[in-house]
């Protein structure tokens, strides 16, 4: 098995985040061979322990001999994490992110590793505020690898969500907000942690919970953090929710959809009333933004995550090849 | 000492929280003999242990045999304290909570305790969401025990900060923000801990970061979520601040000011152009939200929150005294 992968693997691309990496092995036509993962994320590892923890997601693919491109996007690319890819400033071509790519050093002759760079935005003093990304690029980069030029609004939810403005493949600009981890902090700190649970929404009164938070918040932004209160408040005087678990989920719903409404608040003069957003991302959470899109008149259509970031490392592996270019060296290591 | 207390001492004050319980003892006149309190709040403590907890505190002020009245305000009241005092309907009478007092069974006989209810609000379908209040319905009836018949607008900042409507000494409405606890959260546990600390606002510059948020904030509430990310991001990329401990205070103040500019952000419509906001609590917060309230060209005054909950207490006790009831005792103890 390990041996039929072996043979066929023409290159590895990682997406390795704060909190966990995830590997796949792809032959010369980018067809998936193998998968791999751990929770060896970014905030979990010092420099050193880089190395290690690929060869432990990966090493069982490689080849005794040779040399294979291994791609990595994401965190492990950041100044605290294996070695710094700087940011590139915007306007960014999303065609041409390898160009910012860096090459640690690695002790195994097998593997030849390329770090992406993420983007980062000045502050302009009007809509551009400072911003970073990191591995996001590579998903939007997918986006064009699959649609040459793309132009339009593009939105990749997650813990930090990011909005970003496509104009002819390049990134004008970007929005992150804090949504993913606000609500986490929320649900599972706050004085709100006795009165909400993670819901399904396709559990009894959670949809709708869902969308009314949704337009109440884009449409109230001011009141955010009184809708807040008001969960626990509703929790202890609503008779007309219902009890135990079922309560938890419908104010859990509702937790979520004030958080995903106040995100949207902002945006919705700038979301395309006559094009659909291009949601980028995991299924579940993709399906939720665009419920909470849709109980606001817009649009959106679906772009799986793992799909993107592979297109969007192949992109880059391609421009490489054209350039006949390697990444660059970090200052201060030999090639 | 402790003796001279015993022999002066008429009533005691307790304030019981959450996190903490801060207990006076006064002689007839309302003068405050001694001070005392500890950690042991609402969440620390079982039911039975709420009355070690109180002599702990009190217990050396108390003379060898009588029997003094204890009136305590806050948590202790709530459904998981020591006994329920329940929440009083809007709209509430401030110089009539001892109608919902209840006296807990105690088993040293020198202790004659009286817990004073809270206060909740039904929604209404307009400007009344579901809401409670413990404690600060006391320090409300202080301000009316200094101001007969008082109306206007109060707010009492803090974890769960409450804006309050008061027609004629009345509670008319109220509106509670999670503002404290989302600071908290966001400067101790987010991304964000990295990037911000708590800011005395007279440290160089943070005036300034702290009123400029305040006025962002309460301008676009709709970008909250974005302007977070944004101190993560400036930390990052921005130049034009200092750095190390003094980055990390003016990012603090920024953030601080970002959270109270949200809370004040609906409530600007409603803030009155003519008369003050009365803020009520300890001086360092209040002059914060004085702080923002004028950075948005409205005024304020201070009414100190000690001197609240004891004037508060206070009225509850004369109240009682006019009418010459005992509490009531809660359902299913012997009186």
């Amino acid at each position: 098995m390990h041996e039929d992968i072996a043979e066929r693997l023409a290159w590895v691309a990682v997406d390795w985040g704060s909190s966990q990496l995830r590997a796949w092995g792809l032959d010369e036509r980018g067809e998936v061979l193998a998968r791999g993962g751990s929770d060896k994320g970014m905030l979990a590892l010092t420099q050193v322990e880089y190395e290690p923890a690929l060869l432990e997601a990966i090493g069982e693919w490689l080849p005794p001999s040779g040399h294979v491109p291994v791609w990595i996007c994401g965190m492990a690319g950041a100044r605290q994490g294996w070695c710094e890819a700087a940011y590139l400033p915007l306007p960014a071509r999303l065609d041409q992110l390898a160009r910012g790519a860096v090459a640690p050093a690695v002790g195994d002759p097998r593997l030849n590793v390329c770090l992406l760079p993420g983007l980062c935005q000045y502050a302009d003093g009007a809509q551009r505020s400072f911003d970073v990304m990191r591995g996001e690029e590579t998903q939007l980069a997918g986006l064009v690898a699959r649609e040459p030029g793309f132009s339009g609004l593009a939105c990749l939810p997650g813990t930090h969500a990011k909005w970003v403005w496509l104009e002819a493949g390049t990134v004008v600009r970007f929005a992150t907000c804090l949504t993913g981890e606000l609500y986490g902090l929320l649900a599972g700190q706050s004085v709100l942690r006795h009165s909400v649970a993670d819901a399904a929404l396709d559990e009894p009164g959670c949809r709708e919970a869902f969308t009314d938070a949704v337009r109440e918040a884009a449409s109230a932004p001011g009141r955010f953090s009184q809708q807040l209160f008001g969960l626990r408040a509703a929790d202890l005087l609503d008779d007309s929710l219902p009890h135990g678990q079922a309560r938890r989920a419908r104010l859990g719903a509702r937790l979520s959809g004030l958080t995903i409404g106040l995100e949207l608040s902002a945006l919705t003069d700038e979301l395309p009333s006559d094009a659909a957003v291009t949601l980028i991302g995991n299924a579940t959470l993709c399906d939720r933004y665009a419920l909470a899109l849709s109980a606001l008149g817009r649009s959106s259509r679906h772009l799986d995550g793992e799909t993107a970031v592979l297109a969007g490392i192949e992109l880059a592996g391609l421009e490489l090849a054209a350039t006949g270019m390697g990444p660059a060296h970090p200052t201060g290591e030999t090639p």
